[in-house]
C-alpha cells in the first residue's frame, strides 16, 4: 500500500507541518522545492522550555470595542493580546466556537503543529480569510507572549532571532476624496512635520469604487516626485482598482516617475493578472494584504508576481504563518514588508515581526501610536522617533496594559 | 483624460456589475470575453414589479441555533428565509453589523447591483469566504422570497425560468474511518432501500487528514463499480486530500474503474493543481463548493480546470451569483450541480437554484429533509420520492413555516 508523501515526510520531520506544500505542486520547477523548503522549516525557537506548557484557560476578554485574550497555563503563566478590534467586533464567536475549544488541554510548544491542526479542526478552513485569520492571531499572540513570557524572551526571539532592533517607518495617508494638488499639499505638510524619509499615496478609487476626483490619481503620480525630492522613498497603493489594462498603463507611468512600489494593482484574487502586470511593468509590485492562503502566497511568489510582499500579521494569522511567507521572499531575495491594519496594538506586533525579518524592506507601515489604550513600556517609546520605533526588549510582547483598564474588560460567555 | 474601463461600461449597460470582470483579463483569449458576458447576464426576472420595493426592516431571529431572517418592505410584504445554521452560530454579527445596515432603505429590485456594491462597503471584500457569503446569502433568500411573493412566483421564476420541475438526487455518505468492505455494504444497502441511481462515496483523508482506515480508498475504487453496476452513475468525493502526484494516481485509478466524477482532487485553494490534474486525468474534475471567489471561478472554467461547476448557494453568497457561475460553466457546455451543506433549508434552496438551471447536472446533492423545521408545503412533499425532489410551485420559497416555531424565535439585537 501506498501512502500519500506528506505523511511520509512529517513522520520524518516530526513536525506535520503544512502537509501539502511538502511535495511539489508545479510540474517543472526547482525553486518551487525551494520555496517549500523555506516555508516548512521550523519558526519557534524556544528551546529553553524543556517542559510541557499545557494551555489550561483561554478567555476573551471585551470592554466596548476593545478585545483581550488571556492565555493561562496549567502553572499560571499568563500571555495576553489585544485583537484588531476593527475586525473582532464582528469575529468573536468564530475564536470561542472555532478556535478556542482546540487549544485547551495542547502543549504551547507545538503551537506550530496546533495551527496546521486547527485548520482542518471544524472544517475551519471553509472560512479561510481574516474572518479565520483575525481571531487565529489573536490567540497566536497570546501564546506567543505565554511563552516569551516564559523563557523570558522578546517575541522577535521567540519567533527567531533579532536582525533589527529600530524599525524605520513610511508615512501613510489617504486622502482619496481630495484633489491632486490638495492631496500633495497634505502630504508635502506632513513630511515636513515628521521628517519621514518615505511615503506611501492612494492611487484609483479602491476595489470597484470610481476615483475621486476624476483624474486625481494620474495627475498625483506625475507630480509627487518632483515635489518630494529624489532621495525619498515613495509607495503607491492602489488597492485592488484597475482592470489589467489600466493596472498595466498606471504601472507604466509610476515606473516613468521613479515610484518604488506598486501595491495592489488589480483585485486582491487576481492571481494571473498581478502575475502579468508583474511581468509587463517594471516598477516592483507589493501586496498579500488580503491574502489568506499559504499556498496562494507561494503561488504568487513561485510565479514573480510579487517583488515585494506584504502578509498582514493579523489578516494571515499571525506571526509564525506570516514568517514562512517572509522565508519563502528571501528564497527569491524579495523584500517582507507587512501590512498591519490601525487598531489595538498592530503597530507593535509589527515591530516585533519585522524585528526577526532578515529580509525587511527598508520602511514600514506605521498607524500607531495606540493612544485609546493605556499601557507602560520600559524599553520602547512606542512612537516613531525621527523615523525610527525602537522594538521593546522585555519579555514576550514588551509592555504591561494598565491593571484599571484590562479590569474594565469582561469574559465573554461562550 | 482617461476613465477606467468598467466606469463605461457600467454606464452603458446602467447596472453597474461585476465591473472587474466586464473587461478582459487575459492576454489572449477569446473564450474568456464569451464567460465574461455570460457572468454580466442580469440574472432577476421581475418585469412585474413596477414600484420600488424598499427594505424596510431587516431581522435576524434566532431560538436555540436556527436562524431566521425576516425583511419587511415600506408597503408591508414579508421576506424570510432560514439560514445555514451550522454556520450563521459563528457568523451571525457579521450578519449585523457589515451586511443588514447597508440594505435598509434601498431597492430590493436593485439586489444585482447592491450586492456588488455590498461587496465594497465596509471592506466587506476582505471577509471572502463562507464567513462573509453565508450571511449574504441568508440575506438574499429573504429578499428573494420577498420578490417572489410580491410578483407570485416560486424563486426559480424570480432568477430565470423553470427549466425542472423535478430534480434527481444522488444519495450522499461519509463512511470515511470504515473499512472499504465496510462502506461498500452501507453504501449497497442505502441504496437498495431507496432505489437511487446515484451515489458519491468519499476517498482520502479530508484536507490533511490522514486516511483511515490506510488503503480505504484504493480498494474501494477498485470494487465500487463492479458492485454497484454500470447503470449507476458514481461520483467520488476527495475533499481536497491529495497532494498533485498523488491526485493524479488516484484520479487515474478512478478512470479505470469507469467513476462519473472526482470532487476535490487537491485542496480547494490549489488553482493551478486542479488544472493540471484536470488535464492529466480523463475522470470529468468537480469542484468550487469552498470558492469564495466569482474571479476564481472565471478562471477555474476558463482554464478547464473543471469539468463539473459546484457553488455552493449559501457559501457563495446566494443565488444571483451562483447563477453567473452557472452561465459560465454553460458557455463552456458544462454542467454545474451545485454543492448544498446539511442543515436548515438548504435542500430547498438547492430545489429552487437547479429548478432554473438550464445546464443542471443528472443528480444532485440531498442532505435533507429538515425534520427539526416545523413546515407545510401544499405543492411538494419536499423528500426525495423514488429519488426525485418536487420543486415547489408557490411564490417565494413555496413553504409556509409554522407559526408557532416562528414565534419561538427572538431578534437578535444589535
Amino acid at each position: 500500500m501506498r501512502r500519500r508523501n506528506f505523511l511520509r515526510h512529517s513522520l520524518a520531520t516530526g513536525v506535520g507541518l503544512s502537509s501539502f506544500s511538502q511535495s511539489r505542486y508545479r510540474e517543472t520547477t526547482t525553486d518551487s522545492d525551494d520555496l517549500i523548503k523555506a516555508m516548512n522549516r521550523p519558526v519557534l525557537n524556544i528551546p529553553e522550555i524543556k517542559s510541557p506548557v499545557i494551555i489550561d484557560h483561554i478567555e476573551l476578554l471585551r470592554y466596548k470595542d476593545n478585545f483581550i485574550c488571556r492565555v493561562i497555563s496549567a502553572d499560571g503563566a499568563v500571555g495576553l493580546s489585544v485583537s484588531n478590534n476593527m475586525q473582532m467586533v464582528s469575529l468573536y464567536p468564530i475564536f470561542l466556537l472555532r478556535i478556542k475549544p482546540f487549544f485547551i488541554g495542547k502543549d504551547a510548544r507545538q503551537l506550530e503543529k496546533l495551527l496546521e491542526e486547527l485548520y482542518v479542526f471544524k472544517s475551519n478552513y471553509k472560512l479561510q480569510s481574516l474572518a479565520l485569520w483575525v481571531p487565529v492571531a489573536t490567540l497566536e499572540f497570546a501564546i506567543l507572549d505565554l511563552l516569551g513570557k516564559i523563557c523570558e524572551k522578546p517575541l522577535g526571539k521567540v519567533i527567531g532571532k533579532i536582525h533589527n532592533e529600530k524599525i524605520a517607518v513610511y508615512q501613510a495617508n489617504n486622502y482619496r476624496g481630495r484633489s491632486a494638488d490638495e492631496s500633495l499639499e497634505k502630504i508635502k505638510k506632513a513630511v515636513e512635520e515628521s521628517g519621514a524619509k518615505a511615503v506611501k499615496f492612494k492611487i484609483g478609487g479602491r476595489m470597484s469604487s470610481p476615483e475621486n476626483p476624476p483624474g486625481r490619481s494620474e495627475r498625483l503620480i506625475a507630480l509627487i516626485r518632483e515635489e518630494l525630492g529624489s532621495e525619498m522613498k515613495i509607495y503607491a497603493d492602489s488597492n485592488g482598482s484597475y482592470d489589467l489594462e489600466e493596472a498595466i498603463r498606471i504601472g507604466n507611468l509610476l515606473h516613468k516617475h521613479n515610484i518604488d512600489f506598486y501595491e495592489e494593482p488589480v483585485p486582491f484574487d487576481w492571481y494571473e493578472e498581478t502575475r502579468i502586470v508583474a511581468k509587463k511593468c517594471k516598477v516592483p509590485i507589493a501586496g498579500g494584504e488580503q491574502e489568506g492562503s499559504m499556498h496562494n502566497f507561494l503561488w504568487l511568489i513561485d510565479h514573480d508576481a510579487l517583488q515585494i510582499v506584504q502578509p498582514d500579521i493579523f489578516y494571515f494569522g499571525g506571526m509564525i504563518r506570516s514568517m514562512r511567507v517572509a522565508r519563502m521572499a528571501e528564497t527569491k531575495g524579495l523584500k517582507c514588508v507587512p501590512h498591519i491594519s490601525g487598531s489595538g496594538l498592530g503597530h507593535i506586533y509589527m515591530a516585533h515581526f519585522v524585528s526577526a525579518l532578515p529580509n525587511a524592506g527598508p520602511f514600514h507601515e506605521y498607524k500607531g501610536p495606540s493612544e485609546d489604550i493605556p499601557m507602560t513600556c520600559a524599553t520602547s517609546s512606542l512612537r516613531s522617533e525621527e523615523g525610527l520605533i525602537t522594538v521593546p526588549k522585555g519579555p514576550g510582547l514588551g509592555i504591561d496594559l494598565e491593571n484599571e483598564f484590562l479590569k474594565l474588560h469582561k469574559v465573554i460567555p461562550v
